[in-house]
């Protein structure tokens, strides 16, 4: 069986039972196949759970690194928000699953790179403020979980170009970046 | 036992195994006591799921009457904002823990209240904006649950009046209302 079946039937039980209340075994009943077959690919249950939140890995890297090398906190922050944007809306199975499962924040934190590029993620949207403060943080906070929040099953109608407008839109008003037509 | 002290325990549970993942059992156990004395006080998981978010139900009926009493878009949205960042401030073990959880998100929606309110509640944002369409609901949904979760562990060491503020300010400038100074 493909590995990516694997994720994906991960993926739709931590949607039911959230990060901790999902197991190997559980994930071997969801398809039909024995938890060795599962182990086959996976070793561990924290090993399943780094593939399934891999491309998020990827997305953000790229996003933080690409914001990080411009010039100005403006450019940078509003790189920072387009490129979190794409990555929610390129993960919308996955990421409003993860955002406020307690599970997953532990997962999340203890991830050798997401907690670190979360972070400089929220210090790229906190610093539009040239003095952020608790505010700044606080604002970036709003900003990002409630982004990843708003892209999950309750906005499963809107048309994505739409919600992406909306989402960037709201997100600038909150940081006071520059609104752009058309964006 | 006094019943706050399950729900006290319910909430500690939540947060470690999510909605989903806890049980009456493992309520009982983390009090030292036997299923049965959680069920002289419960009969149900749903009963004891209902009696942990009617603070928050409560909280939020009256910030959603007030604030639907009121003439005027924008007074109307101030009050639903600052009702909710109350009762999220009120409740900052429970509410950020709920916002995400996909158990408690089913929970919320099928409570004969709380989905009601919910909805009255992302109206009084979205329709800030004298046409809101899916913009002004995309916007409120990122308000409402980005200052759920941001209220959250992470801001734990936060100082409430000024985390408060915060939340507000964030909320004004996302939804295009008046920002005031101190309050």
């Amino acid at each position: 069986m493909a590995r990516q079946k694997f994720l994906d039937a991960a993926i739709r039980l931590f949607a039911r039972h959230s990060v901790a209340g999902t197991s190997l075994q559980m994930i071997g009943d969801e398809l039909g196949v024995t938890k060795a077959a599962v182990h086959h690919h996976f070793r561990s249950r924290e090993d399943l759970l780094a593939a399934v939140v891999e491309p998020v890995r990827v997305g953000l890297r790229e996003t933080v690194l690409a914001a990080e090398a411009l010039r100005g906190r403006h450019a940078r922050a509003e790189r920072a928000l387009t490129g979190f944007v794409a990555v929610v809306l390129g993960n919308r199975e996955l990421l409003p699953v993860l955002t406020g499962d307690p599970g997953a924040a532990e997962l999340l934190g203890s991830h050798p790179d997401l907690g670190d590029l979360t972070r400089r993620l929220t210090n790229l949207l906190a610093e539009v403020d040239p003095d952020p403060g608790p505010g700044g943080h606080i604002r970036a906070d709003v900003v990002l979980s409630g982004i990843a929040c708003a892209a999950g099953p309750r906005s499963h109608g809107a048309d994505p170009a739409i919600l992406r407008g909306h989402l960037l839109d709201t997100g600038r008003r909150a940081l006071g970046l520059r609104t752009r037509k058309g964006s």
